[in-house]
């Protein structure tokens, strides 16, 4: 690994990297409070998709498809910026977070609503507490039979 | 999937689900600006080791073995908050960047400090731009003929 002077470190290609199985790792973060919202995988096309609409796209892992963020639940994520890391093989989405503000499937505001309580003791003792548990929606009413999405 | 009321999503016990390399995302933010500094995966023994100690290690996929981030560089980052995500196989740390606060092996603030110019706009004609160019340290100088740590 080079430190400098490298193209994918240090130049302006948007050169994204996929993994072995066609995907890049991309966080969604609010672009006012930086809380992240929600951590998935998109495709070559999603990302394009992304890129060109302004809305998130991924790859439904689960269900092996283009997924747009929202297209059920109404929870869109608008997107005002994506970044990429050094290697470009990550990227950071800066968005608005459309409908009632809800991007997690659960009804809220982010999938990260649990921390771990105890950082410094042994692993085995952790358990998890809650600091986001409220529900902006009722996944019930909102997905139905359906898959979140 | 189940929208509600399994454990994973909405139990207390920490049951982080690592993929078929044995892996899980990690996201570092930093604690008091929420902006995302690096994104790497971590194996059980590094996040066990990031939980016992509160430094932030990860597994190097490149170099096939436990990292401590900062080991070399001194970079290290101190865990204030681990979070998971709703399904558990994501984590976000909340870190305080140690050292000169330069967590990215380039010498910056973080490893996203390019952004994509032209959200909107087809893909092939997007291109990147600095946002955080800035360089704390010399890489070459910090670590020499050594991999980044």
């Amino acid at each position: 690994m080079s430190n400098a002077g490298n193209d994918i470190e240090e130049g302006l290609v948007f050169a994204p990297k996929f993994n072995n199985d066609g995907l890049i790792p991309a966080i969604a973060c609010d672009a006012e409070t930086g809380a992240v919202l929600m951590f998935a995988y998109m495709n070559r096309q999603a990302l394009d998709k992304t890129i060109e609409t302004g809305q998130a796209h991924y790859w439904s892992r689960s269900r092996s498809k283009l997924w747009h963020k929202g297209e059920t639940s109404g929870e869109i994520l608008h997107v005002h910026a994506l970044l990429t890391d050094c290697d470009q093989d990550a990227v950071v989405l800066k968005v608005k977070a459309g409908g009632r503000g809800a991007t997690c499937h659960t009804g809220r505001v982010s999938c990260f609503y649990r921390q771990l309580d105890g950082i410094g003791q042994a692993p085995a003792k952790a358990s998890l507490k809650f600091v986001g548990k409220e529900r902006l929606f009722d996944p019930d009413e909102v997905y139905g039979s359906n898959d979140p999405a």
